[in-house]
């Protein structure tokens, strides 16, 4: 297996707290973004989409969406389990990864890419180009300031996002609350986001 | 288990169809989208996102992600299995069903819900009012158009959308792709995405 890389972005740094929940090592390329590389040639060949992370397996197909990536991972390195262990786990996991992603990720990312000036005509992932939107600066700033105020209220009563257990779903939400961060907003006085945000961010894994 | 529904909308498909391909037969509430009960106190206090699908558990909790609520489906009732029997289907399925709802759901509702009249302050899901824009009906059309092209170019190689049996992905990929033509957009000269489309529309589940 080849793991393509981004050290400085949200998305693939989703694999990179998992891997090193795992303790998996993989080869790894780094795809340099800044400089436009997910729209070259050579990249583009693996994955059209022009995103990271990608996981290529060994007979040569790519994965690249994370969570297709992850439960790659949990099959072939089931321990420690990052996916649940039974029905209503595996369940809860699932629904609190969707979530974070519509909620927060992408509610961050709506704000962060129809502002800033590195991403004029990338208001969207991927090889088109997408016209920013000024009025999506705040809608995403708004969305992402819920987001975090849910979490913070769903925190209230579970130690982790997902239940009694850190899980892929904790994973996604630090790199969500993490990447609210590059539009200025804060945990703030969010209490119960506060006390898992520093417990999750402790973990050796969180500086991956 | 109890399962929200409202049968005119695209979401809940995923689980009706899911649903009706295991024959799996659960009490259902409807919920009237068209006026308004998902937003009412009673449906709030079940699922404050006001969206359907939501698949409640025997101890009252609640799912309303189409992805957990069908792993959950999957765990109590595993034949026939419809999210992969190894790592590699399994992933696959992930991987499709994610592309496809971000590609090709959300793609068409942007294009839908900023345009249309029922749909004023509503052009994302939940309580939340936020306004329609109206350069997100062109931009949803295009990259629900572009959608069309690339699910057509993959089936050129492929019976189903994650490989040789059918699976979420299907679900996924029919819902969209009906539901795109809410946006007046046809399958057309896509051969391959035709020939999908006619033979997983011939399944009994399809008119679920």
């Amino acid at each position: 297996m080849k793991f393509y890389d981004c050290t400085s972005a949200p998305s693939p740094r989703r694999v990179r707290v998992f891997l090193a929940e795992k303790g998996i090592e993989l080869p790894t390329v780094q795809v340099d973004l800044a400089k436009g590389e997910q729209y070259g040639e050579a990249f583009q060949a693996l994955n059209p989409r022009c995103t990271v992370p990608v996981l290529q397996l060994d007979d040569g197909s790519c994965l690249t969406e994370s969570l297709a990536i992850c439960s790659y991972l949990e099959s072939v390195y089931p321990s420690p389990a990052l996916l649940g262990h039974d029905a209503r786990q595996r369940a809860l996991i699932l629904e609190w990864n969707a979530r974070i992603e519509s909620e927060g990720l992408l509610a961050v990312a709506e704000a962060f890419r129809n502002r800033s000036r590195g991403f004029q005509n990338r208001a969207l992932t991927g090889p088109q180009p997408y016209a920013q939107l000024p009025q999506l600066v705040e809608r995403g700033r708004q969305r992402a300031q819920l987001f975090l105020d849910s979490l913070d209220a769903h925190l209230a009563d579970t130690p982790y996002v997902a239940g009694g257990h850190y899980s892929l779903a904790d994973i996604t939400a630090l790199v969500a609350v993490d990447f609210a961060g590059w539009i200025k907003l804060a945990i703030g006085e969010r209490k119960h986001l506060g006390r898992w945000h520093r417990s999750v961010s402790a973990r050796p894994s969180a500086t991956a």
